[in-house]
């Protein structure tokens, strides 16, 4: 790419998309962040398209003359996802906000990609319907299936793997496919499908998704309950799911994380040790059975007791706090700034391993409050550091290495919902060993001028 | 290929294996064919490893001559994903059939692809563990994976798909990639877990899968219930399903099916109409409230009333009647064959789509029962034909081929389970449109010489 390149594709794109075509300083750097610590770069140009052929046709333009596409959906993603490090375009679908088909008998919806969750979610409200995967931020559908997103729910629910039916995508060189159909399953050739959730906007541009929707369950209990020591907590939810147990949301939260959880959410009040936070949905029967089981697995577990939120207002608060354990984490030192990570491994293994982690935390002498989604064996690191000691953030970042390979040796990956992006690529060849070179054969075949969001997931020059 | 450098591959091979490389006759059959109504063409030889390390060999031995290499389980495929078209080296992992691991705490299993759903089911039966997907063969779980297969539980428990959590394959190189961990989900790079489940052998062998397992339920309650017409069964399964009645089985048998399942069963003694089979799993609680739900639902749709399979024998009698539903069929027109057809729709479309297949069967005059895994809108036809008239068979297979359209136009897809194999590439571009196209960049890119499993799925030369 040169910049005479750079200069023929944004005139280009002037005449395409008019005022929809953006090279201000402001918006540009709108565009050159996400929510992680990562080094920001600027875009040469924002796009702003508001349909599938403004899609195709921006990126034919960007073919053309071999200027780098890099998606944007409302920035929130956690490895550099969306930083223009090559510089190029950004793309952003927040104009693509529409949600398309809801189809009640079949439970799905058909959405473009700038919509996000609590969008479709408001949607569905008069449905009986909910869309159940929930990242942290209130992320768009494009953007967590691209980076393969889950959430609270997942240990029932599923992730974005399991959410997304089939999607429309715009090809590196313009074309428009879409993977797959609204059937529910399908064995008519490779699944392009799972081959674009998780390619991070590096084969193609999701325009258009599928995705499943659950009924909405009659009924609805929250509780928290803390336990001695985070095996005791583990363990309950292991003997939980062995048991068939259908829990909807099964969180871990330190003791450390507890104490930054009531410092922010001062009605909190918490004791200070390990907690588990819970939902059961059903009807309810079934909640109460599964309530009544629960209760019997914890107590063989030493829990301290349960606080139930059975007002729909009192689980709001509940998982509002749950959500904002990101702020309440950073809460705990003042004027800090965090490295964020987040690992998975056999939930087997879940205990030994944030044992090993909170051993080498300490070793590190940080303060990293944990928090897992432990159905899932899915676990995410708030490595906390003073943003004027660049030594704290050095080893903020080592931390942080050292916890992703404490994941890899205990049969892990290092990311269970992140992604890769830029933060991750120097994990691939390890956790992936001859199959991360597949993955470059796979990019180098669908956009062999790694056009599409280049030094993301994987490098092929 | 030449027959010269077959020859060389073969001596190569008969050094590496031994009396485990065939060349005789009848084993060359037995590889030959599957059990469709496919044209059988026969291997040059058949190899039968029991090792990863030896499947590498082979596969390098093969690539080094350029000679073709099909895998091959246990020859149940429906569509000749097993025929060696083309010739070459039929690699049957009939000896890598070893159960590896078991994991009671991670709900999950590690075994080699030989392995079949039963063998694996019998060895769990201590723990109280369960593998799920069950099509109607007794197939190996290493082709049950590469066709994405399903059976009966999918509405609950899901396809392949959802039960493969990772893979061990060889490339056509033979370089040997693990594509996941045991960790339940991962962002980390491109999903190859689900590029190689439905490659049906085209991008390489699978040498190891680790599958989920489920807890076996406390109750499981069977039943069967008639209704008056197609729609009315369908239509109480998509208000069951958005009820949220987790449904273990729901599977669908038109009156015409019905009457061969008398035949072949006569202590069925079944009015025949159309019926659901149903399973019921969960607590004891849970079931009942399950059943209860469900008979409210039936009662809108005018069910005829439900016969209940509570003790364990009349359970599997019924289940093992519905798995031969193939020989029901068969047993509707003395001396037949048939042909077998699968699609899948979106649920909402089932009904009109199976009525509209109902037209085509009879405007082509000939017997076509229908049985459906109805909860996830899939269908199979069974089109009876003599073998002695060949004017017979044409016209079955402008049925089938009918029938695949009319699943393509409600949106659906040509196959739900069955897979692409020779027989359904005839549709592919049709129901992929451009990313079909993408498919062979997908095969060149991992098999420039197009030596695995060649003319199955997608054709690059």
């Amino acid at each position: 790419m040169t910049q005479h390149n750079t200069a023929l594709a944004i005139a280009a794109l002037k005449d395409l998309l008019g005022d929809r075509l953006s090279t201000g300083d402001s918006i540009r750097e709108i565009h050159g962040r996400d929510e992680a610590y990562s080094e920001p770069a600027l875009p040469d140009a924002v796009a702003f398209p508001e349909s599938t052929d403004e899609v195709s046709a921006i990126v034919k333009i960007c073919a053309q003359h071999k200027v780098p596409v890099v998606p944007f959906g409302i920035g929130t993603s956690l490895e550099g996802h969306v930083i223009p490090t090559h510089g190029g375009i950004s793309v952003d679908t927040s104009r693509m906000n529409k949600i398309l088909e809801i189809h009640e008998s079949d439970l799905d919806a058909v959405v473009q990609p700038g919509v996000s969750r609590t969008q479709l979610n408001e949607e569905l409200r008069a449905t009986g319907l909910m869309f159940t995967v929930d990242p942290g931020a209130d992320a768009t559908l494009g953007g967590m299936a691209a980076t393969r997103a889950s959430g609270t729910n997942t240990v029932r629910y599923g992730t974005m793997r399991e959410n997304v039916l089939a999607l429309e995508v715009v090809l590196p060189d313009g074309t428009v496919i879409e993977t797959g159909s609204r059937a529910r399953k399908s064995s008519a050739g490779y699944d392009l499908t799972h081959l674009f959730v998780g390619s991070e906007g590096t084969l193609g541009i999701i325009t258009r998704l599928t995705v499943r929707l659950f009924g909405k369950p009659d009924t609805i209990l929250a509780a928290t309950c803390g336990f001695e020591t985070v095996d005791d907590a583990v363990n309950s939810v292991i003997m939980a799911i062995q048991m068939g147990i259908p829990m909807a949301r099964i969180e871990l939260l330190d003791e450390i994380q507890m104490k930054g959880m009531n410092i922010f959410n001062p009605d909190l009040n918490l004791p200070e040790k390990p907690h588990l936070f819970l939902e059961f949905h059903g009807s309810d029967a079934s909640v109460k059975e599964q309530v009544e089981l629960f209760e019997g697995v914890g107590e063989e577990f030493g829990v301290s007791g349960f606080a139930w939120a059975t007002k729909a207002e009192d689980r709001g608060r509940l998982w509002a706090a749950r959500h904002n354990a990101y702020y309440a984490g950073k809460s705990l030192r003042k004027g800090c700034e965090s490295v964020v990570t987040d690992c998975c491994v056999p939930i087997s293994a879940l205990a030994d391993c944030i044992a090993r982690t909170k051993e080498i935390i300490n070793e590190a002498g940080l303060i990293a409050p944990i928090v897992g989604h432990v159905g899932d064996g899915n676990f995410h690191l708030l490595i906390l550091f003073d943003p004027n000691d660049p030594e704290e953030l050095t080893k903020a970042k080592r931390l942080a290495s050292d916890v992703n390979r404490v994941a890899l040796s205990f049969g892990g990956t290092v990311t269970g919902e992140h992604g890769v992006g830029t933060g991750k690529k120097k994990y691939m060849a390890e956790e992936h060993g001859a199959a991360y070179a597949l993955m470059a054969t796979l990019k180098r075949a669908v956009d062999p001028d790694n056009i599409m969001n280049p030094g993301k997931t994987v490098d092929i020059n």
